[in-house]
């Protein structure tokens, strides 16, 4: 990819991660391992982070093992040694350094949602089909769908073992603002988080709904609900959960989604986002049901996928529990014996070898930024539809 | 209740039930069993049972025990040993039947739904409260109500366990229409059934999400498919099911309903039901989360009742699985020691338990003819929203 | 079977039970359910139930709906409207009253254990013997036989779905003694009931056992234990709980029993019965493990069965969550429809079918008393094992 | 430790590593891991690792990142840059290589079984006892109780929740060796593996077993079997799969074991370990169940415990899952928000994390060598009970 290559011959690639919270250990983690686990046909080297606090940005680069440092994205852009510039700041920066990078002839894998905006969203589709037309490939991180167990969903779609899809109910729960005492941040400012539930993990579920259905949505309508409308100011942060400091402020964007919505090949799908279900973690769950079967899977036993075949005998017919860690799954064989199972960073790891592969092959890595402007389409209608009485929204076709 | 009394002193309570297809033999089991589990107050007498089959009716009678048969269910509201008329009919003929009743001094049972359309179900609304001014009472056979880990769920809701509800996830799955070569039956029929799977299994999830939380559904929005439009015409019919005959009749009922609403403690509620969920067999699926908790159920595992408490310690705290058979859970100490398990049918004998008791007592039993008709309002405005583009349809308070 | 026929020209079966404690509570509601749900070819009466007081006898017939009572069961046993005769005593009255109907040429549906030993056991064993060449018939209660989803299950051995047996692991776990303070009662007392949890529950999993696999243990070892070894003198009891009076009285049983042992054909089975399982209500688990797939069971869902296919593509396999209430399912059709599930009494009722049926067929019912007779050596030879240490003791081949 | 620091002056542990294979990679992943997630007292350097073949340990080396290579592990022992020897080979060389590095001064982490005898595992605790007195500390792999579940579990008993021991029922089900067509591999020679299932995987829940109670068994008695002879000798291997080759050689090691013993409180523990249980990939059960409580595992769900109170009132008394993901929990807050879940290789990292923390304190690791000597006697005296006819065998209380 660069004209550096690795002692044994493999091209290495360059890459520039700018943010280093919890997605920027996620990524660094995956970067780190993936060589370690599969043959990629690029190195990549992590060259440099950047971000804005000189101490904290180099804290982070020992910790999470970048050779470099920078306090402004702009310098990591331009560098020689970058060819990939990995973005995982909050979502009112996407779109501006994603297209630098882009224009700047590195490829771009960029945190979801894709934008703030369906506008930023476009331009940023616009900068990634010019740069493709260059060989420069653009992907939004819709991590989830590297799980194994989805990517065997979606195998299993495109197999035509569940026929065509008449039903899609996708959910994801968490619990973590149930809590009205929970501090704010700026997950919970339109600002920088362009919503809440509803682009934070809504945003997952609506992409992993289109996945695996190889559909879109072409209509939704929804309803959006701030339960706690001030917060504590935080005194400290880290991962998602913080202490409270003095005084409060407002929360600017939804507490939970809830909408429905009609599928290219005529299902019907709901969905409902929200971060205030006691005792849900993690919960994303996803159910398919079509013409020949079935599929259910739920994050909190991420290594499990569910599969109902109606072809069988209804004497043994039943949901089958497949431990999704054999040599014949998806990224199977590379890790551990069958049963020893995966991790939530698993997924990124897997994001990291599907994107080498691609790039190494000249190939338009997946989700593309139009998967993700898709998805941020979605939200938008969601929004719209909320605050226009619910009624539906058209979606465009495309 | 009637002159009548046992050679005990108890006084007895003629039955006389409606129709004798699915669920009068569910009734008739229960009206058979409840005594011989419950002290009851009054004594049920199954005295006769009415269908237009003489052939039928007389068959009917003998396996389900009632001992007498009539074949106009005019002469059944007219007999003096029958107390409460039991109305097992598809829709169409609840409305004049139990009207009937109730004006010949007889309580009712009636199936849910309560009636075909929201103008017969006020009507009998109408005739209800005419009847209980008179001492005699009504009411409408939500009989899911009766799983103990339902009931459970109320009580843990009253006492405060969860809190204030923000979310309530409701599903009714089936999968018997999942084939296309399943043939039509009155269920299929809009004349007889009013609507399909949003009226007859819908219904359902729409009164546990307003029993469990105590509160109304203020408004919702909603969409309705109908995936097969015909379907062949039956030979023959039992139960469910059926074997396919010649030439091929219309789907005139939806076959499934996705639909969120808004509850009047300002919670957001979701609702799904549909026969085309292949490998989801009877899946009522109920979950609700408060501030201060959740609970989570599922047909599937009747018996039990999973409850998160949000004050526990994190380290400890997790969905409680509880299993609903000891002598401390709603109706325990009544069938079997601990952990031997109920069936669906333990639900029918429950009812007629509690509504032998309400009526021994002069109390109106639960649920009540207003309370169908606010069931049969929110299918109502499901199918209006439908209709009319998914917008928004508003409630009545009362 | 006796001279009298109902109406509709089906003989009758006259039966009289002796003992009305939980297993006659049970026995007498399969009575009365059986021939509601099922086409028997004989009509089961409830002539006459006998019990050692009065009043007590008398309170039970009219609340399990018996027509007559005796206090003494040798009358019971010579009336000739009883023809069979239903023992749901405690143990130690099994083999004389048994054997006394038997030779009066009554058939005998025997609770179990069989007996409270192998000495008694044999003799009512041939008591069974000469009373079946004179079309006499005795079966003991092994009830757990007929759950659906345990009847599956061996439908699934004989058909070779899971190839030669390789391991059974069968638990039976209840907590209900786990509390000191939990009162004697008679099952709590060796002359009574023979023994403890291995008798009592422990015989459960040893015939499930061999008759999932159809197989016989052919040697065990295995230990002992009394947790507990006095307790309160009970002031008043109903079902397995009752509370505690003034005093303290020995334990005679085992609290727990752990075995392991070897089958006919060669497989590794692993045994454990305990009353000191906190949070396990009525665990029975069975799994089987066999050269072509496996099986698991655990009342706790008594209406599912897992079974795993081995010869499935790896890509797919995962065991198959099997919900046991389809018409295809043994004793399916005859309730609900599908997904509408069963519970504890239900076996009861499908034991009273079976039993109906052989004798009307003039067959050997199963399990026979030498069933019985091989479960009781199972059991003999786990006390003699504990009680030398252990060691491996063989059991007969036949 | 060495004389090396990093720049930030953490003091640097020289690591080198014995063997390459499964436990080699998921040992070189814990080296690389744990420092990026958790704050180290010593930095771990990853030295040099030790393989036979030149061109496979180089290529190991590489992919799993250590810096040098020798081809006898004498060389690595000897070596000033080392610190630290990890014992990744099979069980057949674990006392020499151990013993020599502890004789060289160098700390020890020895995967598990300890050693294949007793007679070999007492000389390594000697070499063990003798080195700690110098301040150089050896411990044993048994990495399954560094799973978050487990430590929970731990802790919870040492907390008194679950009251004094009355059951263990502990349960390693894999499924790879049900196919007689598996081939040969030096997990199934006694000369290297020792013993078989009973060694390779039963030796872990003993472990388990032991440490979440606290106790230790002090008598056994069991039963091995090896259910297939001969297998094909392999073509190739990786993992624990491998294809077959030509011709056959003899099993010399057991598929399963059952075994059930005495714990030091007094409680019944029942054990079993096979490779034969199709569908089990990789299941570790472990249930315990005291005066106050209860607990259970399942490694295919590992971020799950569930924990039963006998404390709660019976109404909302049930298992609870917990997630064990939060803060709170062990290990909890250095890797991902709650529910996002760990896998397999994480008790790996954390075996390094406290096994660091210890050393940097001076403080003798857990498990140590006399741990896993325990251990070993449980695995010999399961031995020879089997051997002998299942009959009972002490075990020393030390």
């Amino acid at each position: 990819m660069s004209e550096h290559a690795t002692a044994g011959g493999t091209p290495t690639l360059g890459v520039g991660m700018v943010g280093y919270a919890f997605m920027g250990a996620a990524h660094s983690h995956a970067w780190r391992t993936a060589p370690r686990f599969f043959d990629l046909p690029l190195a990549p080297r992590m060259r440099v982070v950047a971000g804005r606090s000189a101490d904290g940005v180099r804290a982070a680069a020992d910790r999470l093992g970048w050779d470099d440092v920078v306090t402004d994205w702009r310098q990591l852009v331009a560098r020689d040694d970058v060819d990939l510039v990995d973005v995982c700041t909050p979502g009112d920066t996407h779109a501006e350094i994603a297209i630098a990078a882009l224009e700047a002839g590195k490829h771009v894998l960029c945190e979801k949602p894709l934008a703030n905006s369906v506008a930023e969203a476009e331009e940023m589709v616009r900068a990634a089909d010019a740069a493709a037309a260059r060989g420069v490939f653009a992907t939004v991180g819709f991590t989830y769908r590297r799980v194994p167990a989805i990517q065997l969903a979606r195998r299993l779609v495109e197999q035509g073992r569940i026929g065509e899809v008449r039903h899609v109910r996708a959910q994801y729960l968490q619990d973590w603002l149930s809590d009205p005492a929970a501090p704010l941040s700026w997950r919970l400012d339109k600002e920088k988080a362009g919503s809440g539930a509803l682009g934070d993990i809504g945003a997952h579920v609506v992409d992993l709904a289109q996945f695996v259905t190889g559909e879109r949505l072409t209509g939704v309508a929804g309803m959006l609900e701030t339960f706690v409308r001030e917060r504590p100011v935080p005194a400290s942060f880290s991962g998602l959960s913080g202490e409270a400091g003095e005084g409060v402020g407002p929360v600017t964007v939804d507490d939970a989604a809830v909408f429905f919505g009609r599928l290219s090949g005529g299902g019907m799908a709901s969905f409902e986002a929200t971060r205030y279900a006691w005792g849900r973690k993690n919960a994303i769950r996803l159910e398919v049901n079509g013409t020949h079967g079935s599929l259910a899977f739920d994050f909190e036993d991420m290594n499990l996928l569910h599969f109902f075949d109606a072809g069988e005998d209804a004497e043994v017919a039943g949901f089958r529990r497949i431990v999704v860690t054999e040599p014949e799954h998806p990224y199977g064989g590379h890790w551990w014996p069958a049963g020893h199972g995966l991790g939530y960073e698993h997924a990124f790891t897997h994001q990291v070898v599907d994107l080498v592969e691609d790039l190494a092959a000249g190939k338009q890595p997946t989700p593309s930024f139009a998967d993700g402007l898709a998805v941020q389409r979605v939200l938008d209608a969601v929004e719209r539809s909320s605050a226009g009485g619910s009624g539906w929204v058209d979606l465009p076709s495309s």
